[in-house]
């Protein structure tokens, strides 16, 4: 039923392995350059509790960069046996070393993963993701090898051969980005081939884009799978680090390897119980190169209660978003993706919204222009009123603000080329 | 100073253990639907020297695709981690499997190839080859690991990408095909990078492509290296069949692993000592799908004598071209490229030639039709008859019977796009 014994862990023995480990990690870590300064001799028998982790210093994606590509490592050299690097289009790119023992443990992680979503040996698993640097396909590939999978490194494109490897080898699992997902169900449409009748796909791990519910939905039924959610960082080895269960409720992370906290991206105070926050990790597994509280920039909360699966893993809710879209507005914390939720949830509402930042001498204001569907923008003023009203209301429950609602025609307002611009803020410096 | 016990073994010893391997393939080999039927009852008793494997039946690429996708397996389906699959242009692909024990006899092997030409954990090791289904990428890949480098899997193209990485982390030791290698180096020099001076490359491993001593020469002149030539084939694992030592001069064949013939492709007879043959191959350790006597195609033969370099593994000289090239001429095998060799080693013949076989009466008779650079096609009918004489002369020599040998002005011979058609057959059949 479990890969590990680590999976079954009550609370407190999560919490007993996280302190021991804790302690190891800045031991070790003090080895390295970067820590040996940056932690200013901190007594690893200092580490009694979880929360001592906050007397630990926060580590940058800077920090990792302006210690490149060595700076963090707590061996000799010729102990490390893989590197993987980041793209770094801004700067100095990130670089990622890992020992033998460090591979084995993240192969272990990421088997414990797919096991824990039906995968076993005799499955058939496709990896139908790049290579190369990109950690998510040789991480994913060691974790099928682990599991005992008969792994098929079929990598990313080539969609013609994928389909013959799929229907020649009876693939039972596959790896696949989000948005190839859906184009790939769109050719085998083209095909005449019919994924639950004339193939054996059962399930399929998606990460590396965050994508949305509905996206998920959409090609589990197009593909007639399940598919589960998967989050990592190359910091943080790379996929592996938090994975969904059976139930499709948030993602456990594994939190005999990893410390995870969510922090407030502004106070860097712990958020409260299921508020959003920036997540910030420590590897407590990592030998070669351990990373203490590092800020990833990536929003997220925890999901409350238990996991009916019975794993005391906490649950992470999918990613909503990057730290640095946060906006402060009369002292609160707000995100873009609230408010799109919040919006996208009603069925009046188009393609698109405009949020702008204003300030009516020194208030700070908030209005949110949205698109109404043509079927919806009637001449009946009372009803787009109350339409207005709704909105407002459901973003004040959501923000803990009242904003100042726009209901504009659909196609107003300006589009932009790839990635939408949805905030502006026209405030005033004073 | 070797990294195996098997790298020093004698002759008697390879022999011993190749002949105790054999059995155990036969008798495991026996499982597979394919060789069930094939080995036809064959005792694995029956085997008592190396010269025993003629009694057992040959195994063509054909038999791998009929046999597709599952045909040769000895153990169940779940004991499989790995597939690869070949591309398949005509008819069905061939598909290898691997068990974990597969994976990881292949890893030794791969790695004992790199221990020997002087790499060693620290080194830096840059993979620039595609990964996915082509076995060189993933192949050398474990093997590095295995052997402890640091391992930068930064797979094929990306030309800047690769430089950063070389100058970042000081590579010493990289995976390059040939054709890409002297791409590189010009990229290198328009970047105002002398190798020598600002990279620290030492070695590099070159393979999945035919190439000549010349091209060694080219790379290792442009990146200022080391080159070892690598053979290897998926249906035996991959790369790490056979692999050039310190010397470069030929390539060890790791017979402990592999049992490699030379024969005649057309009487299927070995060749005598030293003659050109084809390669066919028994897998001595692949314990899910052991191919026994498999027909590569690729023409080779042994290099005569014992290496300097003291290892008993017999040496082979690089892939001198495909067996389905080979032309049979009043009975003597010939191959095009004994001809070009003969040609291209005289400074007066030019880029192009052609062989015309034909017969007159019931003879056949060979006719070469050789381009003659400008300068050398002087008006001088005796230097021209010389130096025709002086071609027929070396050709006989090589091939052992004489061709009308016709000397052509440069350009005048028929070009054609891509892979040049060498060789016409006139012959009437009778």
């Amino acid at each position: 039923m479990y890969f590990d014994k680590a999976e079954t862990y009550s609370r407190e023995e999560i919490e007993r392995i996280q302190v021991v480990r804790l302690r190891n990690v800045v031991e070790r870590a003090a080895r390295s350059r970067f820590y040996a300064e940056s932690l200013g001799g901190i007594d690893p028998a200092d580490i009694r509790s979880v929360d001592d982790i906050r007397r630990l210093p926060l580590t940058t994606k800077n920090d990792l960069r302006a210690s490149y590509p060595d700076g963090l490592l707590t061996v000799p050299h010729d102990q490390f046996v893989r590197l993987h690097v980041s793209s770094g289009t801004t700067g100095n790119p990130t670089a990622v070393y890992y020992t033998q023992n460090d591979l084995n443990s993240w192969a272990d992680l990421m088997a414990r993963c797919m096991h824990m979503i039906g995968i076993r040996p005799g499955d058939v698993f496709q990896n139908m993701s790049g290579y190369g640097l990109f950690t998510g396909g040789l991480g994913i590939h060691y974790g099928a090898e682990r599991l005992g999978c008969l792994t098929i490194p079929s990598g990313a494109g080539n969609t013609a051969r994928q389909i013959k490897l799929m229907k020649d080898f009876r693939t039972t699992a596959i790896h696949i980005i989000p948005s190839y997902a859906l184009y790939f169900a769109e050719a085998l449409t083209k095909s005449g081939i019919d994924p639950r009748r004339d193939l054996a796909l059962r399930v399929a791990l998606v990460g590396a884009e965050p994508h949305t519910e509905e996206s998920r939905r959409k090609i589990e039924d197009a593909l007639g799978i399940k598919a589960y959610n998967s989050y990592g960082l190359s910091e943080m080895n790379g996929p592996g680090v938090a994975f969904e269960c059976l139930e499709q409720k948030g993602m456990h992370v594994w939190e005999d390897a990893y410390l995870i906290e969510i922090l407030d991206p502004e106070t860097l105070e712990p958020v409260k119980e299921g508020e959003i926050g920036e997540i910030v990790m420590t590897s407590l597994l990592r030998e070669g190169m351990p990373i203490i509280r590092y800020r990833t920039r990536d929003l997220c909360r925890f999901l409350p209660g238990e996991c009916p699966c019975g794993r005391k893993h906490r649950r992470i809710d999918r990613i909503l978003g990057r730290a640095d879209d946060m906006m402060i507005l009369k002292g609160v914390n707000i995100y873009p993706m609230q408010i799109e939720q919040v919006l996208m949830a009603m069925p009046e509402v188009g393609q698109n919204y405009l949020i702008e930042l204003d300030n009516d001498g020194h208030i700070d204001l908030m209005r949110v222009k949205v698109e109404i569907k043509e079927e919806f923008f009637i001449e009946d003023m009372r009803a787009l009123n109350a339409l207005r009203e709704r909105i407002q209301t459901a973003l004040r429950y959501e923000i803990l603000l009242t904003p100042k609602v726009e209901l504009v025609e659909a196609n107003t307002l300006p589009k932009s080329e790839g990635k939408a611009k949805r905030v502006i803020d026209l405030r005033k410096q004073f």
